[in-house]
């Protein structure tokens, strides 16, 4: 054994430790990569997935860069983190990947508004900053009622939008208090995502471009390719690498887009990788999991084309009525050529607890394969 | 919170944590399984890929009993655990899968031979047992020089076969102590492997049969489909299933067959997942990985089917002249297409430190894109 060497490790330090780490630490371990997750506990979903991990707070600068020292780069599988402390961070000499910067982009939606509107000049729906009822009530006058109120921070899955159909109920919202923003409730013909890894060098790779189904608020369905034209999904692409290099993301970058009347308009971002990026594990020939890690290790990056003419990905959320969908397991595997994503997460109705991913020579046949499977794991 | 049930968890205890472990863990994540290996120490693979793990010896009951009591189902992921423990296991109710009788068909060469050729009447190179010189003389008198010895247990990836030429040769080889037996050396068309995965029900499904490439008595590379003829792959195929009925395999069984003069041979089995079965991660709907838990778990078997037209594996391993692969993971991943897994295990000349699989429309071009990876990971 005198001749054995250490390995050259590369340690990714990632804050948070949910579903998003989870699948990162399996993708590390293709790469002989190692990961260290800071974790409230040892129940989170990513260490029950074997990530070692630091307990610690997203909201504690000390347990931050107690994280840091440990590893080579930190990266986020969450918009948690106080903006203020991702830049004490980098103060410290921290390979924080992507930069506060960029980060801010997702986790302030007026900032992004502003960015992505006003200085880039991307389509995005109407919008306007809110200081009080008054300022929705002007924002109606001119683009009608009902108004979308978004919450500046904190919100995802659907919490912190609320669409409100006249001045009370906008009062109501914002006398909860908080800092909103009013929008345009657009008509939508479809919502679609558009996905890009890029290195700190701009190297950047985009992934086909994929149609999207929320219901409240949460993305339910997706599927590749959707129902976009040729010609709209190459200009999310080129909007999708536009908006990454100009706030200089690392990793990778989300951009989540209504289609209305035709037309793109900038929804949000996400600086992780991203809900509307699962099916990139079997569907893809490198998963955005993998492209994440390779990406913010500046290391080179895969080819993010489908493996197939057609992919589905079905969300597995807790049934209203209670239930595990871990005990219906069985009957999901008897579903042939549906892929079983399970999180080892503590079941609760409307969780995401999974994801199911089938691949097809047809959509229709993908999304009816993954919803059989995620529905037999959703069955009360 | 209150409402969180915890997850149904399903534990399979593994003896063993190298690379098979580690890439058990790897889809035991996928399905919210958790898996607990036996370990020499933390520095072993699956360890470092986050596998729990009891500290212990596959040689010490105790250990062994250990792991159980803390698991639904134990299974194996080499053959180095001696027969008497397996079945002392059984003997305390444990679910082992696969069982000592079939596991001693991978771990006892000279009874696999028996099992295969006398029982079975299936076809196998002339073989017979060895206690001394004579014994080979005999055979040799029949057979001819050289022969092929091979230690009754332990040996793997070339270790406990020896060719020898003369009777001074075999002498030299029994002399050394062992029990051995000899074998017929025939001419080899080529080697190819027929995997298959078998629930406790009896429910088999089967992978396509591939190509390996052999130096060394180790496999190198592999081809999906090989060299040989439909025909033939279907007769290896119905042998790897009737192989696996007969000795009540439960998981991946592997059958490694020699095609010498258009004819099958069998040559040796392994109940575990086997390096033959690396390409099934990317290349197939469901990886030997999975197949292996969902069939000691008794759950429903997924799609061995190839997504490619080709696909092709190489093996990594230590350069001779020292120097870590994973130092050169850079380069590698810059191959387009290449699918990189590294082990982390310490570098040492020879020794499996990883693999690379390519998916492709011919075998030449999917070899050829894991032969650059796999070329650049072990430059010197």
């Amino acid at each position: 054994m005198s001749t054995a060497t250490i390995p050259a490790t590369r340690r990714v330090g990632i804050v948070g430790a949910g579903q998003l780490a989870r699948m990162m630490h399996r993708a590390a371990i293709d790469l002989g990569i190692e990961v260290l997750v800071l974790a409230e506990g040892p129940g989170e979903a990513a260490v029950r997935g074997g990530a070692a991990h630091h307990v610690g707070s997203p909201e504690r600068l000390d347990d931050l860069l107690a994280l840091a020292r440990a590893c080579d780069v930190v990266t986020l599988d969450h918009e948690g983190v106080p903006s203020a402390h991702l830049r004490a961070l980098e103060a410290e000499g921290v390979a924080l990947r992507p930069g506060s910067g960029a980060s801010l982009a997702a986790q302030d939606k007026l900032h992004a508004r502003r960015l992505l509107g006003d200085e880039l000049g991307l389509p995005v729906p109407a919008f306007t900053a809110v200081d009080g009822p008054r300022d929705v009530e002007a924002f109606a006058a001119v683009h009608g009622w009902p108004v979308v109120l978004k919450a500046r921070t904190g919100g995802y899955d659907g919490r912190g939008v609320r669409i409100v159909g006249g001045p009370e109920e906008a009062a109501a919202v914002l006398g909860g208090g908080g800092s909103w923003l009013a929008e345009a409730c657009v008509p939508l013909d479809l919502e679609v995502a558009a996905l890009v890894a890029r290195r700190p060098s701009g190297e950047a790779v985009a992934y086909p471009v994929c149609e999207t189904v929320q219901a409240d608020g949460m993305c339910r369905e997706l599927l590749v390719p959707g129902a976009l034209t040729p010609e709209l999904a190459a200009r999310a692409t080129a909007l999708a690498l536009r908006v990454a290099e100009a706030i200089d993301a690392v990793g990778i970058l989300a951009v989540e887009l209504f289609v209305s009347r035709g037309e793109l308009l900038v929804n949000e971002l996400a600086l992780r990788p991203h809900n509307s990026g699962h099916w990139t594990i079997e569907g893809a020939v490198t998963s955005q999991f993998e492209n994440h890690l390779r990406a913010v290790l500046d290391l080179p990056l895969g080819d993010p084309g489908a493996l197939a003419p057609a992919v589905a990905m079905v969300n597995v959320v807790g049934p209203p009525g209670g239930g595990d969908p871990a005990e219906r397991l069985p009957a999901a595997l008897a579903v042939r050529g549906a892929h079983v994503h399970l999180y080892g997460k503590p079941a609760r109705p409307g969780r995401k607890l999974g994801h199911v991913t089938a691949l097809g020579v047809t959509a229709a046949a993908a999304l009816a394969t993954a919803r059989e499977a995620a529905g037999e794991l959703m069955a009360a």
